[in-house]
């Protein structure tokens, strides 16, 4: 037993090696202050799409939070938040996701935010959720680069230039005053593109991180009143 | 072979008695115009109360409608709308969620219309379903009557009289110019309740089977550009 | 007498061959299944540009409706649907406008929709109904062609070109899932721009056709409390 | 000729006593800086009690404007600001609704004000206009004292009691911090109104007359470009 | 004693030439119905261009409204509407700001407005109040010409074109029917830009002066129920 | 010298018991990770209620960011974030206001949150917060208990009960699942009440001393380009 908060992070698509990626960055973040246990599932999608491959990793993602009854607090490391409000159903420690993370945080420095991801069928589920979290109009615009996730993960040459136009864009077209690179698979890019464009550029793996162990410190739990009511308990039983 | 379109009704949860219900109410909609196909995933939620039991079923519905290629259309048949997203990616067949089909018809019969629905725990749930599709602006407000599911579908005695004052509430208080049955157990009350308080009532599953068979007609299909983007076939393939 | 449910349709201009276009399409969709009457008022503008010919279409428009109080159902067939409320304050029987009907079809086979309209004059028309519908939020923009509703009637040979220019800009800037075509007298060509690219085109004329046979058979009526109130009869009478 | 600013003033409905009222209370606030014509269209409806009435009294009214081409502006004295679109397609001169007219006063003296109208059948088109013009999120609400049109002219005794509810409803629970009077009948209640309940309280008239006055000074002409373009000539023509 | 209205015009920076200007523009749209007393601060900022100089410039602003009790309303003569809602706390003579004033009065004679500023850096400002006083909406987007307020100051000769361009695009591209001239400094082009684009151009200097005597005429008061109540007495005193 | 954050936290009002309540609660949650500067401007209002206190406060807040140039961030310790946009162009270290950072964490735990302030004449400041951070539709209303700022302060025996009844009316009312303290003196009551209340209660200091911490750690500075441009050189210099 460390005596450190226990944070699980759930990389909800089934490519072992982007957890590792993730593992990298928010154990950078976290240093010697947490106790972390990244991991994906053992079923369900490479990588996560849109709504279809979203839907379809809910099932893995939530048995591993339930694996879980000790952990003080759990993140979800996909950008579109997976699965969030149903794992806030399952646990009174609170969850948080890596969009989400990013985009409280970018709202915090800047009037308006642009979000830089890569495929165009994940734009209309990532506008969902700012609609959702009350901050699509603090968004200037969600851009998608075209680059599939893996690829970004294989470490194509051509990647980073359509990713630097679509920041470019979203400055001088969109007047976004920050970036948040919406991808688990861009954390890597987050210090160049600050440098290059001269704009915060958030990647939401280290905000969410810090997320968690602030609202662990808190002691702020998931309400279990409403809609994440607890214990869930059949109608039926 | 028919020569009729075929609709596949997937009733989300495994409870097969509730999937008996929703299949007479759309068994009378369709009459002899449509094949229709109701059925259950044989793993899954036994009901669907909130966020947690929705991303529960999403794998065993989507499974559902991956085994039926040949079909025309498909209604997802519980008021949150389970899934829909996801099974338009995975289908080019229109897809309709009787949560929405209901909201739709409402929003052409009167300026503003209340859900009523079962529990609290799911009307977050509704409340986004509703942002999402723009039609928030129409409600007039999502009000449970506290009534579990699988109690009404057990005929419980009180169920009426708390449904009852729900509705009167919507109509009184919130200006509810109609009624939408949020929960696709309440079909059978549909009748009574709106000679009972001279208001339109609509319950999904009927509002549903016609707009698919108006959307098979019409020849219309998801649209494969964008969110709903087809082949899902994956980057690293 | 028929049997069948008799539907009314309304071209509030008084172009005659514009009736007639409209009568064809929905003759096409209505099959034997509905007893059409297509007819326009005898008086008031000849095309609807914009605010003020909605304005002075108004009048004809609801004489029409008055005089067949036997009708089970009523289409708008003007794209801006012309004095929609009105109609549903002088009777009972569903009433569903052109417009109304292609944009809730729309947005459930695509993310956003696309409007590509004739004038700029009518833009601003057609932005307020969106508004009041509550799909504003599902509309990528609502573009105008420039091309006078009566010379598309009169198979101008530009107009085909500007048209398209509209659609693409439609789909590739405003990242539209789905088109509208914005105007009843653009019914023919939504087959050809369906092929050309690719994604769905939705016609006013059928969607509506197919809604109301819907509706009348669901026994869906306007609510006749609130804004819709019947009977009308005066404060001093 | 005067050289005073010549405004012409429409009750859109036919009663002529409630176009005296209108004269009174307009000639009070014009004094002798404006020549006031307060005139009501031949023909049309006696009231305007929702979206029928308001329908049926556009072609009078629309014809009272078109008959008055040397008029520097023009106002509709009507609530729910019939037409007022229309009307600005028609003529370059101002043209002010006194729904509009105090709106925009109160929005001016207050961070919310709420709106007391006649009957509930009105609400919705009210609400319609306040989203319109975006004003929706200024309003508290609009409540109706449903005390028909007519009644409130013919000086029914009950009448004040049920306004008087309805001011306080809006101020305790809504948090109103303004009242705007939603018909132009209760003008002569304004005074009355504001000493008992301590808040401001404006009534369109008075407000919409140094409205035009103050729009014709600066010069200010409804824009020619977009939804109100100028000549509306037929594209057929 | 005139016995004519008093108002107080404070431009909330330093800049004695400014002031100056703002003089000039208010006293040809006052003539002798009103007595102006025009003045700044005698601390602050010389010029006001974005969130930390309005801040800095709002004790003085105050203090000059604090200054004179007696006046029949104030006007506020910054662009960004400096220090509105506090100045109505202090006072219970209307108060209407620059911006708001041309922005309500386009409002009534466009669909949509297009703001045309000096600086990027003012832009979320102005947005701010749009979405605050609810009239975002009615707003095609704000533009910055990125000409310093005080370079339009001292005739800039680059200036014009730079704010023609501005100008342009919003009609074009952003579909403005009228353009709100974005700041005091301003003022003096609105003649020469209505003619060269052919749509209104609005100034609030002359839209301010016209609404607050009309105001006054109008006997409207600030609230003093909720976000203005008076006296602001101390709770420990 | 400490190597450890410098974190500066203003309480903007000049009542210096108000201060070290709020350095208590600070120190608490910053245990010793942080080196806190906790202080109050020698001049302005003793309290703030509202917009007039907010704008005379500023110049004082302003001034104490301005003399501490070293600090690695700002806090600002009033509910209504006074100053602090003006604050973010003042300085590349991030500023946080103790209401929004309330706000963003409640928005985390809870689909809707409720607040709960001191004043009615402090609503609608909250209000216009909550709609600036884009995160009103997250919260299910403003309360207000209408205890002064200072009262509480001196530990009035009514106070709590007023407390209690507003929390359970956001609750039982309007859906609130967790509750955010709208000011910074009832930060003492946050335990009790969660207690009572059974929900999550936020109380701002420890929420922005946590998120100050974590956005240091993050490397995250305001923006430098659009709304809080630096340096704010002015044009003429």
């Amino acid at each position: 037993m460390s005596g450190k908060p226990e944070i699980v992070i759930i990389n909800p698509n089934t490519t072992a090696s982007m957890t590792d990626r993730i593992r990298a960055v928010a154990a950078e973040t976290a240093g010697d202050r947490l106790d972390l246990t990244v991991l994906n599932p053992d079923h369900g999608p490479a990588s996560i799409e849109g709504f279809y491959d979203e839907a379809m990793s809910m099932a893995g993602l939530l048995e591993v939070i339930g694996a879980h009854p000790q952990a003080d607090g759990f993140i979800i490391a996909c950008f579109d938040d997976t699965g969030l409000d149903a794992a806030r159903c399952l646990t009174a420690a609170p969850v948080i996701g890596i969009g989400e993370a990013a985009y409280h945080m970018a709202s915090m420095i800047a009037n308006k935010f642009g979000v830089v991801t890569t495929l165009s069928r994940s734009v209309p589920a990532l506008e969902h959720n700012l609609m959702r979290y009350g901050l699509a109009a603090r968004c200037s615009g969600v851009r998608a680069s075209d680059i599939p996730v893996l690829e970004l993960e294989a470490g194509n040459s051509d990647a980073m230039a359509r990713i630097n136009t679509e920041v470019s864009q979203a400055i001088a077209v969109d007047k976004a005053e920050a970036i948040v690179l919406g991808c688990a698979g861009m954390s890597d890019l987050q210090a160049q593109l600050a440098r290059e464009h001269q704009v915060p550029v958030l990647e939401g793996i280290s905000c969410a991180v810090r997320l968690i162990e602030s609202m662990i410190a808190l002691g702020l739990e998931n309400s279990k009143t409403g809609g994440y009511a607890w214990p869930r308990k059949k109608s039926s039983s």
